[in-house]
């Protein structure tokens, strides 16, 4: 580690924060560091020591949809503090189904990885048991283990969810619609909650006809949203409750003339240059990412410890569409 | 395949094409499909079918960074073609380091994946030819292999640069700047050439200041494309190489009054939305990555051939953006 400090021209503090994947170092500075790891072979002694345990130096990472954007920074985030710790992420994808997470689990631990970060499209994990007695470290993330007692890294949907809403209250809406994801799904029902709450809060009522759910897909979410928006007695806002919806929103709503307020849940790319630029409640990505990395190799380092749960806040970002007056 | 066809209430060529991966299907009749297969187990007597002949039903895709979108539609497309042969896709990415491309390859072998399906950030492939002869399905996307001879999937990169920075002209521009990627990168090298030739077609001379090459993060391309609007004898008109640099380009042009023109390479969410909306040239990232796959299982299939490289055409989207005149 000194050679490393020595030769990324930093601190062995800064060195010890890139290799556990700890917050506070810029991205250069991570660049650098990763790279005298790299030119020193460091990864190769830590892998030998994992390997000394019986172990492969490799671990998995079971996301939900490659093509969902918010997966990008979660990935690589895990990725780094897995490169960081010399070990090799390899990572599939469940595509939503739970027969598929299932089975993409169970061939990743017949390939021996050290332990798993799973986005669990299922909801009963009990098949995990027997690979977690044998000691395979397990995290979840952004969603909670069905069934089972394991680690857990979500963000705050309920309580972001219930700010987003309350936000376009404070704005006067009154009439505000709520477009989310399947409710069967955690993160969906979670936010569906703080929707509700946020309304109870300030004495609204809800319409049935206000709150929108299905595949997050714009061939569902462009005609929903139009629904809501036309008619006799249309909402005056929206509150779109992940980022695939919240884009196809932004494009209906960029094809009419009525301004209409949205919140979205979820920050996405360009939510800063569209016109008008889109308020929205932030979840952090990349460090759900690092959480669920840093409590997995933990785990490996041996730590025993029950079960952690750890709920990362959201944060509300004000740009524009979250502060329009109900027309 | 019967049954499926009978479940899915589809035809049996239509079983055949999403089984294989082939267009002209429509997303809600693959899926419809594949829940047909899901549901009566098509899967697993394909897959054992792969074990009668000492195979593990699992390919890899060794992807070059996770966190752009452009690798979201490949490694879906990739992954749904696996998916109807019955086979397990796992990844990984190289964050775009050749030594740490050559170990995910090596550990995805030492795991026995039967193919591979690599977006190179090497420029020696040779540590691949043992793997080869030794009967590992090989197949190059987006940049082609390095001093090996491989099935590669590739975009018209230069044909597709040529005819964006012709689009320019044609609009009436004559100085007209580059903002790519390292040369050093296959793809940004082809596109360079592209615009090169575009320029000398129309008899219009460059002037070095008018390239601006390097990584494609805002930090170097927020200075880079500040620099060529300003100063006393600005460009008109800017082509930028990738999906990356456009972002931050439209970025840039938000936050300022005068009109700039831009072409695009590479289509992005939200380009038809932003304003004015961006004119790109569209790469098929889809398709790459089903014809990759295509290639990998015709080999996986016994297929006796020499290696194959296809060259995906591109499509000028014209959305505004590219048609502003020379101010």
């Amino acid at each position: 580690m000194k050679d490393v400090a020595a030769r990324a021209q930093v601190g062995l503090k800064t060195v010890s924060r890139v290799v556990n994947g700890e917050p506070g170092v810029t991205a250069d500075t991570v660049q650098r560091v990763q790279e005298a790891i790299a030119a020193l072979g460091f990864r190769r002694n830590d892998s030998a020591r994992l390997l000394r345990k019986g172990r492969t130096a490799s671990i998995g990472l079971v996301l939900e949809d490659l093509a969902d954007p918010f997966y990008g920074p979660m990935s690589r985030a895990v990725e780094e503090t897995a490169r960081a710790h010399g070990t090799l992420l390899i990572h599939g994808s469940s595509a939503a189904l739970p027969e598929r997470e299932r089975e993409l689990v169970l061939a990743l631990c017949a390939r021996r990885v050290d332990g798993l970060i799973v986005v669990p499209a299922g909801d009963d994990h009990r098949y995990l048991e027997p690979e977690m007695a044998a000691g395979l470290a397990t995290v979840f993330v952004d969603r909670p283990p069905g069934r089972i007692d394991a680690d857990a890294v979500l963000t705050a949907n309920f309580a972001g969810a219930r700010a987003g809403v309350a936000h376009l209250i404070a704005h006067g809406h009154r009439r505000i619609a709520f477009v989310g994801d399947r409710p069967g799904i955690h993160t969906a029902a979670e936010r569906l909650r703080g929707y509700h709450a946020a309304m109870a809060e300030a004495g609204l009522a809800v319409d049935a006809s206000w709150v929108a759910l299905g595949p997050t897909g714009p061939d569902r979410v462009g005609p929903a949203v139009r629904a809501l928006l036309e008619g006799p007695d249309p909402v005056t806002a929206l509150f779109t409750a992940n980022n695939r919806i919240t884009v196809t929103a932004v494009r209906v709503l960029a094809g009419r003339g009525l301004p209409v307020a949205l919140v979205g849940f979820d920050d996405f790319e360009l939510a800063d240059v569209v016109s008008p630029a889109v308020t929205v409640v932030a979840q952090d990505a990349a460090e759900l990412g690092r959480a669920a990395a840093r409590l997995l190799f933990g785990r490996l380092e041996g730590t025993a410890r029950a079960p952690e749960r750890l709920e990362l806040p959201t944060r509300l970002i004000v740009r524009g569409s979250g502060e329009t007056p109900p027309s």
